[in-house]
């Protein structure tokens, strides 16, 4: 079973949105788990604290050393071979490819940073690898632990049904969705693309192919050029 | 007082994590709010389907542009100031630039899609803007919401301290933030940098910022590629 460990300062809010609908049926069939713990039972002092104020001065309050090192180490061992993620603005730019790969391994230790940081000792001591979630500013980091872990166990076999699976294959390949159409065939005077309507299997896959490739070179032309240097050109490759 | 609206499968997630903490506080003292309200009540069979298969054949289910189209004219009247935003792998990437933009509005109507899209029509017809969280898919749009709505908030004003909202300046000039120390002096026998309990203020400065910069060389030099282009040569502008 795959194993999410959060260490934070506010346990309650999991698993959240993590425990609803396929995700949370996910947690039901014992496909994964998630478990939070808070890093404020590791405190030592009287007033429970966890944070200090910074050395060299400055704004904000930094997440003590010993106090998450205790925290990693009650719920972690030596030998736990799962990543040990600290969720940070600094970190890696998390993507499809790292969920993906966390994925295909055993689960993973999640740190949620407070405050302005976390004490960079604790980072080197415990291998913490920090990762982001995109260039943009949380109060914590854990909504991007509930995004980072939503975003991998959603490709657990079992969690997501076969046809839902299929849906990722487009977006991995570095190319965004086509248009999507439902019925009602007429909506305030807007219908459906013929050509969906038409029958002709051939035409629709060629339609939404060059929809897929517009709207990629249009909105998203970083992906075309990163995917050209991997798989060499976009249109013969499909 | 800056509002945002949810339009959702699953009203029961929020405010959840938005409701934890300091952005909970700001809730409470009226800076900013957040209703949620559920897309399937404006569903007119009785089944109260919400979606149909796509039009052309393929995986997954589309969610309707009839059913979206009345839970959003329910919520925001054609005359609402507020930017209309789908969640969506397709659209444009949130960022910190992104945040500030919402927060200096009067708030946002966001859309969380479910299934494998929504019918093109409806975003036509309702001026949906996608928004994307960041190159990876997730089972919905309600974490990635609660992310978007978490960056922004944090920004009205009033919602942090003054010494919290400092933290922000390095990130914003495009540079990571530099390592971080607090008490214990000595932990697991790794010692705090010499230079930040010297006491001169000049130094650690320095420091910090030359720790900043070869950080951010280090792990997101593409960062700097961007602020050398808006700014001129980093290291003249600090």
């Amino acid at each position: 079973m795959w194993k999410a460990d959060v260490l934070t300062l506010f346990p309650e809010l999991f698993p959240g949105p993590l425990g609803a609908s396929i995700l949370g049926r996910g947690i039901e069939q014992g496909l994964w788990s998630v478990r939070a713990t808070d890093i404020r039972s590791f405190a030592t002092d009287r007033h429970r604290s966890v944070d200090d104020t910074p050395s060299g001065g400055g704004a904000g309050m930094v997440m003590r050393a010993d106090v998450l090192a205790a925290a990693i180490d009650a719920i972690s061992a030596e030998d736990d071979g799962r990543p040990r993620l600290l969720m940070s603005p600094r970190g890696a730019p998390f993507n499809q490819q790292t969920a993906r790969s966390l994925s295909e391994g055993p689960g993973c230790v999640i740190v949620c940073g407070r405050f302005e940081g976390v004490d960079e000792r604790v980072i080197e001591a415990r291998g913490l690898k920090e990762i982001s979630l995109g260039d943009f500013i949380l109060a914590g980091g854990e909504v991007a632990a509930m995004a980072m872990i939503e975003a991998t166990v959603r490709l657990l076999p079992g969690v997501l049904g076969a046809a839902e699976s299929a849906a990722d294959e487009s977006f991995e390949a570095g190319i965004l969705e086509y248009p999507h159409y439902t019925r009602p065939a007429v909506f305030e005077g807007r219908t459906i693309p013929e050509v969906l309507t038409s029958g002709d299997h051939g035409a629709v896959r060629r339609w939404r192919e060059e929809q897929a490739l517009a709207l990629t070179r249009n909105r998203r032309p970083d992906l075309l050029e990163n995917r050209a240097k991997k798989n060499g050109p976009p249109i013969d490759k499909r």
